[in-house]
């Protein structure tokens, strides 16, 4: 019976985990590369805030922790969409009180590590930089980054939660013959920018929404944080006619956000003067298998990284939290066959989440401003309204369910399909207007399920 | 103007680059991780042959290096098919007098370092396993596998021919921002079998030829040796009911081969007892882009590691050297140019190369024993004898010519389309039966042109 855990990486997923498994009566040892989080000077708006949802809050409420993440969480309730004439357009996200939650990353992070010393039969370790493991013996090696001190633990399992660039995979997994590995980044980048708070405090956009300012190949986006501010990120090719190698100044990073983004200028005409605050960075998206090799396993980024179009990543982490543990609960402490169960139940489905964000990113900086979109998403809102038990529409069943994202996905599609096809058909713009779309989904469905049995 | 030139990796395709880089005038350091292949017990039986091609030829042409070569090739003019009633059918790859040239790894490679080393400017390392490449100030680091000691080289090119799990890719190139990457391993594993010589000293089967024995989901391939002795190599998946995992005992590998190659157990009744002379391998398709970065390029392997199906590996890596060459005149010795046209030019053929290569598995251990496939074949090559100036089959196009991958791989699969569609048409097998053939091939070709023209 395991009795010690090794967790490489005190990220989102890693701390989450140890709490998980100190639950579990383990003895946890959390090494870390970087400097301990809470005493590093990192302010909230400084760091990169997620998108919490449901299956993030369902990880949470697993170890009960859930009421304390709650309270530094915004709830979005839609995307609020700018358009280049300022104009303001408001979509919401799902049925009513349904919210996405603006987190800072390292507000939470902070917090998941205090309630993870709070377990007891817990250390972490900063400066640790793993540099190889020995998955058979269960050994990791560090090396500490301020003295040069080698470390080598050993332990019944261990959990590489390092991230995209997973030491534990990479000095390990990715040596083994049949390990199927693939990084490939996508076109785009993304920077950065801290719009602050007006000064009095005050928020200086709808605090409850998730902003977009969707312009074709590229966007902006902006998240709240609480205190006052939004962290707002561009996403846009590295090259090209435009692209962020164009914004070489001040002046043309002035000039883009005049011309594109005016109703935004207007709020922060210094936004060239921030420009270089935070460094261009690149969005890529990880594949491997197998994820679990005698006594080491692969959690969160380290498995499955994304690009961050449809809010999944960190909450597909956490679900990889819950479903391991459940499969701790389905097959006591035999770990060979929780770690079989966990990488053939969770493979797919994080493929299934990385094609979803891929595909968002087309939703989010195009098709949100297009008004056939627009109104298939008013009648799917209103479908799920009248048929809550037989309709979901794919957001809400990867936003606000556990349906397993594979199974989402293919239902979704076909969904969307079934929908495209009713647009074509008939005139739902005008069910609308005239108030008889009621009416008229009550007759659709009713049709089809008589066509059906 | 660059004067120093580090290689790593003296196997392949880093000794005959090093021949190209010293006849450049650069003074060459190659770092290999392993010993002096020349003077470890290797045996050309015991070491993997490869199949040379004219793409290998002209790379040996271009520093005059083919002669010496030539002397320990054996060429294979065609497959010699074995059914499972012993029944052999000879398919010749190309028109009279073309071959395909077995050789053996290790004595290609010992005489590429010979001949390296009479190049002068040139030093050979061994045991040098490099563990960090700077490739900005062109530094690489290594550390002897015997002493510890560590070494740092800085020149002014890096080159990483380090095959497939390449350490400059690996601890350089994949760390940076937009390195695409992807390593795929294939169901299917190899298990080498020395079949040894007739006590004599003469050849057990025809000795110019590549020997097939094959039986769909898998195959048995034989290579001639110098010594009268054939590499014989059984591809078939790791697991499933016909797979290495059920060849579990000497008796169950002797009754597999007894009922499934008759012929060759007949040669070779002690195959059981040799099974274990050889590891069962894996076999991957490794992808990558960019391959270079400042002052580092990957060649051969290191940046396009593929099956061995088109007996292309080998051969697509000498042409990297070719084609580098031909940069180095045009551009004279701007580096960045030559590295950038480099890798734009060769990407898309590397690609193309992979791509025959896995089509070809199925070629080999299906097609070859299906009679349309042969009666395609046949009608190719008798088309090419009418028309060489028109008309190429696509393995002679990738096997015997210098046409890029790229354009060969297009063009051949619209041959092939055309070609089905003649044998659907057409009573192929009766214009050769009746001596037709000729005449109706210049009846077709005819028409073929007056419809184009």
């Amino acid at each position: 019976m395991p009795k010690t855990a090794t967790i490489v990486g005190a990220g989102l997923v890693g701390s989450l985990w140890a709490v998980y498994l100190a639950k579990a009566g383990l003895h946890v040892k959390i090494f870390e590369r970087r400097a301990d989080i809470r005493k590093a000077e990192i302010s909230a708006g400084k760091s990169i805030n997620l998108a919490l949802s449901d299956r993030g809050w369902r990880a949470f409420e697993t170890v009960g922790i859930h009421e304390r993440v709650r309270k530094m969480a915004i709830p979005m309730y839609g995307r609020m969409m700018h358009d280049t004439d300022g104009n303001l357009s408001f979509q919401p996200y799902g049925q009513k009180g349904q919210a996405i939650y603006s987190v800072s990353r390292g507000g939470i992070n902070a917090l998941m590590m205090d309630i993870a010393e709070e377990e007891g039969q817990l250390d972490i370790y900063y400066h640790q930089k793993c540099y190889d493991v020995d998955a058979i013996k269960g050994i990791c090696y560090f090396e500490h980054t301020k003295t040069g001190e080698h470390t080598q633990i050993k332990s019944d399992l261990v959990f590489g939660t390092d991230g995209a660039f997973s030491a534990v995979r990479y000095s390990e997994l990715q040596k083994q013959a049949g390990f199927d590995y693939s990084q490939h980044y996508i076109e785009d980048g993304y920077r950065e920018i801290l719009l602050p708070a007006n000064p009095d405090g005050s928020y200086k956009l709808e605090k409850n929404a998730l902003h977009i300012w969707p312009r074709g190949r590229f966007m902006l986006i902006a998240l709240p944080n609480e205190d006052g501010s939004f962290t707002c990120t561009l996403f846009m090719p590295h090259r090209g006619p435009q692209s962020f190698e164009q914004l070489t100044s001040t002046d043309r990073v002035n000039a883009f956000f005049e011309q594109t983004f005016p109703d935004f200028y207007a709020l922060m005409p210094e936004v060239g003067d921030s420009w270089s605050d935070h460094p261009l960075s690149s969005l890529a998206l990880i594949q491997c298998y197998p994820w679990t090799y005698h006594r080491v396993a692969l959690l969160g980024d380290a498995a499955h990284a994304t690009v961050p179009f449809y809010g999944q990543g960190m909450n597909c982490g956490f679900e990889d939290c819950s479903i391991m543990w459940q499969l701790m609960q389905q097959y006591g402490q035999n770990w060979p066959q929780i770690f079989e169960a966990y990488q053939q139940e969770r493979k797919p489905n994080a493929d299934a989440m990385q094609e979803l964000s891929l595909h968002n990113y087309h939703v989010m900086r195009d098709y949100v401003a297009d008004p056939d979109f627009l109104l298939q998403k008013k009648l799917e809102r209103k479908i799920q309204e009248l048929y809550p038990e037989t309709y979901m529409p794919l957001y809400s069943m990867v936003t606000f369910s556990h349906i397993p994202y594979a199974e989402a996905k293919k239902k979704g599609m076909q969904q969307n399909k079934e929908i495209k096809e009713i647009l074509k058909k008939y005139p739902i713009d005008a069910f609308f207007e005239n108030n008889t779309i009621t009416e008229w989904i009550h007759h659709y469905m009713k049709t089809k399920k008589e066509a059906v049995s």
